[in-house]
């Protein structure tokens, strides 16, 4: 059977990219069979991420139906923003903290969604629910994705949840918060390369 | 300030009335001030359910913005098994195990589904997760709703959780599960009140 493709929105931030790769691996770590891909190239600060924690960028997909008949959505469910033939396979999950809307499936499904500051917000939180263990380089992209997000803790739709979340997450990545989030959204600003922020 | 109401889908099952009840005991003990209301009348299964652990059935409401801006919704995500005005408020959240369909939102919500066979199955993780204590009548609630959509852990629907959930459920609300869902399910068919199963 095909593998089951997770991924995050089109011109992907590095919510959408990191969160395909955590997420993937809580699945597999829960016995699914999935791969992390991504709709677009990672940004410089995205690479940046990946980079300081030894990751690979995921390869990039334009459909999803030619290979698999079952995917995984991450940061987003709005039809336009996803695969162009997503209306050609199953949606088994979606781990998202947007509004929802041009989104529907024909059968039942886990969704989850909360109305935080980053989707690795929420997938921390289902580590934890399953008793999953944290890698250090998840840790590491989770926090990232946090910092990305919430521009560093200082946005209005950061929540306590967040601000929890990253203190944590940047004790089992071995970094210094602050210091880490300041050279995180600067390898974002030193090029013209990052896409809006979804 | 006007209470959130919490209410499941039109000719409600025992799922959608019970499930109103425990989400709401759950949301006012992390604080919210909620009430759990109803789109219809109990069936003669529910009211057995309802009469057995001396829980009151929710008042009847037919519109939901004439008394508030806030709703959070449980069985159902769908607008025409909705309340007729859900358009002119605000969801905060939805818990379902249902697909998902013709359901938008403006804002971001905390939005719980999972493919299990009730409602109840997931707001009892939910009360776990949030380290919140369950009373007997609740559990006695939540077990009647997983015993009605699952036709007593017989329907294709039912999963390993429901089962886990309505064994445990039973020992808190002090019935044996058995003898308990057979009563259940009779007082439902003593009547030709039952709704539709959704
Ligand atoms: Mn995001
Ligand atoms: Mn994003
Ligand atoms: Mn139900
Ligand atoms: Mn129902």
């Amino acid at each position: 059977m095909s593998k089951i493709l997770i991924f995050g929105h089109q011109s992907p931030d590095t919510d959408a990219i990191t969160s395909a790769i955590t997420f993937s691996h809580l699945q597999n770590a829960l016995g699914k069979e999935t791969e992390a891909v991504a709709l677009g190239k990672t940004t410089a600060e995205t690479q940046y991420a990946l980079d300081q924690f030894g990751v690979e960028a995921p390869r990039i997909i334009t459909t999803a139906a030619e290979e698999t008949q079952e995917v995984m959505l991450v940061d987003h469910n709005e039809a336009q923003q996803s695969v162009p033939d997503i209306d050609k396979v199953k949606v088994l999950a979606v781990v998202d903290h947007h509004r929802i809307a041009n989104f529907q499936t024909a059968n039942p499904l886990l969704y989850r969604a909360e109305p935080v500051g980053c989707t690795n917000t929420i997938i921390l939180k289902m580590y934890k629910e399953n008793n999953v263990g944290i890698p250090k380089h998840i840790a590491g992209l989770m926090l990232s994705a946090i910092i990305s997000d919430t521009l560093l803790l200082k946005s209005p739709t950061c929540t306590e949840e967040d601000e929890k979340a990253a203190k944590e997450l940047a004790e089992i990545a071995g970094v210094e918060l602050e210091a880490y989030g300041k050279e995180l959204l600067k390898a974002g600003t030193d090029t013209s390369s990052k896409n809006a922020d979804m």
